[in-house]
């Protein structure tokens, strides 16, 4: 690999370091988004940056932790999403899982049709168990404790365990949030979200009845 | 193709036909069972048997007709045991979800361990959408429409619409019973297949509360 000494102390001593990992994240999702994260070299970005690929390497230590973080970046949006939804103080907590459910499924089909690449990407991370992935299901499983948690204490849900029962939601919920199951069954048939989302309703209203 | 036009004759005119369906289809799943559907030839299953590849062609005209009927005859079992637990009258309905829900992951699972290539056949099968899958889904709908129904007319359900709800309760069950879903997520957190029931028949027991 060739370095250029000159250019990375540039990088790494004049407080640059965020804004170049930030032009990198934002070159690789460009790089992904038009020819794919498989097909796209470390070479391609830094290239593109007018770096070498050593610099590159001084921000991430592989192409993997690159990948790692243009998916964090790109699932950012609809955590910050479903948390803002859950702390929404005028909704019913059975309101907040609806909007929640809604949002993780809106999500995931629409990056299906708008962005089938970046949409394969987070396939793959979640089908092969990528670290985000994992941090960004139990962020879920989080944001839905608490909505269940809340929904208990004011009365709405009855169920023992908060905890389990928002895995309980989750689970129900793959075949409309999971990336591959969206893009494998589109046309296979299922109950239409809104149903879906009744019955997840009940099942939170009371396991122990 | 070499044809035995004498050995033709003989399997169709001497009403062997249905003796010799059943020995392909055996011979094939066996082959199915230690080399994998992919690797299979029907010039394997015909040699095996003694028989020409065109006499094969005689019962099932092609490759994936076999691999479709092979499929079936796995799923066959388990068909007849939901259909059988839904069918105990001394069992509530409630019970009799929870069986056949139970019926269902341990079948899918069980055969994961025991038979991986039979186990990964189903998985192609499902997610390539072969039309015996499609059968095998509406039967399962069909049956547990029909507990389902029986639960509202008994009191222990609430739900407006018995076939909508029997496909929420497919939705919910994925995770366990979907043969790629079992392979890809052994280890990944979820709730455990008890609370998910609970879960799933507090759904049922009313949507319109």
């Amino acid at each position: 690999m060739m370095t250029d000494s000159a250019e990375v102390a540039r990088s790494i001593l004049d407080d640059q370091a965020p804004t170049t990992r930030c032009r990198i994240l934002a070159t690789a999702e460009r790089f992904f988004r038009e020819i794919g994260y498989q097909k796209t070299t470390v070479s391609d970005i830094a290239k593109s940056l007018g770096m070498s690929p050593a610099n590159v390497y001084r921000f991430f230590e592989s192409k993997k932790a690159i990948n790692e973080a243009v998916v964090a970046s790109v699932i950012k949006d609809i955590e910050g999403l479903i948390a803002a939804i859950a702390d929404v103080p005028s909704l019913s907590a059975a309101d907040r899982v609806a909007g929640i459910v809604r949002a993780l499924h809106h999500d995931c089909v629409e990056r299906c049709r708008a962005n089938p690449r970046i949409h394969e990407m987070v396939e793959a991370a979640m089908t092969e168990s990528w670290g985000v992935c994992e941090h960004h299901v139990a962020r879920i499983s989080a944001v839905l404790t608490r909505v269940v948690r809340e929904g208990v204490l004011g009365g709405e849900f009855d169920t023992k365990d908060p905890e389990v029962a928002a895995l309980c939601v989750q689970a129900s919920i793959i075949r409309y949030c999971n990336p591959m199951l969206v893009s494998l069954y589109p046309n296979v048939p299922g109950p239409p979200l809104d149903d879906m989302i009744s019955f997840i309703i009940s099942g939170l209203r009371g396991a122990s009845r």
